[in-house]
């Protein structure tokens, strides 16, 4: 499938999602903002605000191409000058309950005129709170849709998770990590479509993942320190966006369009000098289960 | 004078400072933690919270020393290996109310066991609403600290300083500015003696002008609509200490302690997709007048 199929593709699913996500927050809408980049392309980007479970989010659409920037050649060892596509759907939804937890999801294609060509993509999962039973769950949603294309492909992404979403500075994860895949090729194994499946695969299994999570604890009572402390929570999702995220920092370097990239800053955030769970709470209990390595399934 | 007199001025001037800023804020109290660097050296970080005036601020000192970490030996293009010595102190004060400045200082000595040392440093100013006099007062304030060493620091370090706290990605400055230099060091026109001059003039003329502002507009009253612009505000700033500033990033790459290094965080920030200020407001004239080059004196 070419280039223009896989974009196309994301579209439709942007449209998809928009639209379910709006029947399940059951409020607000998402406001469109169509716009076009220099040096060629551009994206669709969908923001929703103060719905009666999302606080914020963003279903992003882009679809661009053009000379490959200096700093990426740089980074892949390019010293020709090539064309890329890139075109992706990305999301970030931060609820307004501290008992929801905020999701992001994101695949991409990436394409070179050398004739490279790559798939990503990744869902993770920070809840406020961790609940174990959650957790639990939503690993083993990766792993089924995982496991359909390849048996390896979950624990190896799920590795790939822990060390990306992961506050070095904290030394905490930013939640409870999920996928997150990048440079997948074809190989002796798996031709173009296969990785395209496997995409979609995961593309789709957002939905269904989160409106679990938007349905599940909408409207359980939440208290003032629950809140707060989703607030600081929030602030660690800041710090590692702005600090860590590769893909935000590379957007922000090279001229991107920076609302759409900080679509994913939170509507609020708190930052506390020096915080510290009161031992034996429940704040304690998660910011203990913010590591690599627990083995959920 | 040696690096050990430098690092005691530094120490004193933390407990000259956090003194004035008690007594101007009237309720609150500094917090003290002291911290002990591996490799050698350590800090005090003094932190208020909740005052009248003040709803978060740090003053940080630090001594440090040891091994000078790759990453530096690497951006100086050295080879051998040395030793360093760095010591400083760091303000960030976020008020309670939208109509009292965000303002940052920081002065900074740094020497190598191969002989060479300089000083660093600097003043800036984040009115949540610029106001053209406090602007001028401001500027003037710290032209005339400048002029009383070297007729040409104001305009130099005023550049630096636009320059600096800059927000590429959103193309708009941190603040009104103010002054920042780094890497001075002795030449033909000035000694040591007189670098250190310069910098303690800098560190002594924080407290009349910050306790001019906590005085003059603490009172007022303001708006809801003022405190979610200073929400707002505090966002960007968020942004440029987690995007943009060099000490920030390089702190927390090379493990310093991260509690003090983002003391500089707000107690609250807010982020709202695609904001544009209405038409003929105050909103719109302050965001008119984040930008470079703007002669306040």
């Amino acid at each position: 499938m070419t280039k223009e199929q896989i974009s196309i593709y994301f579209q439709i699913l942007q449209d998809h999602i928009c639209e379910a996500l709006e029947r399940a927050d059951g409020n607000a809408k998402f406001h469109e903002d169509n716009w076009q980049r220099e040096g060629g392309g551009g994206g669709r980007s969908r923001v929703i605000q103060g719905g009666s479970v999302i606080e914020k989010g963003g279903v992003m659409y882009s679809a661009v191409w053009g000379d490959l920037h200096e700093k990426m050649l740089a980074s892949m060892g390019l010293i020709e000058k090539v064309d890329f596509f890139a075109t992706g759907v990305s999301i970030v939804i931060h609820p307004q309950s501290p008992l929801v937890p905020i999701i992001h999801m994101n695949v991409r294609y990436f394409e070179m005129s050398n004739g490279t060509f790559w798939f990503g993509g990744g869902i993770d999962l920070t809840p406020h709170y961790v609940a174990e039973e959650d957790a639990i769950w939503f690993h083993q949603s990766l792993k089924n849709a995982c496991d359909k294309h390849d048996k390896t492909y979950y624990e190896k992404f799920k590795t790939w998770a822990d060390d990306y979403f992961f506050n070095t500075h904290r030394n905490e994860t930013r939640g409870i990590g999920g996928i997150f895949f990048d440079y997948q090729k074809t190989d002796e194994t798996r031709n173009k479509q296969q990785l395209f499946d496997f995409v979609k695969e995961i593309a789709e299994s957002f939905l269904p993942i989160y409106t679990h999570f938007m349905k599940k604890n909408r409207h359980l009572p939440f208290t003032e320190k629950e809140k707060t402390f989703q607030l600081l929570r929030r602030g660690r999702y800041v710090e590692f966006n702005l600090v860590h995220d590769r893909g935000t920092k590379f957007g922000l370097e090279t001229n991107g369009r920076t609302e759409s990239i900080l679509m994913s800053m939170p509507p609020v955030a708190n930052w506390v000098y020096d915080y510290h769970a009161v031992e034996g709470s429940e704040e304690e209990k998660t910011l203990g289960l913010l590591k690599k390595g627990i083995n959920w399934v």
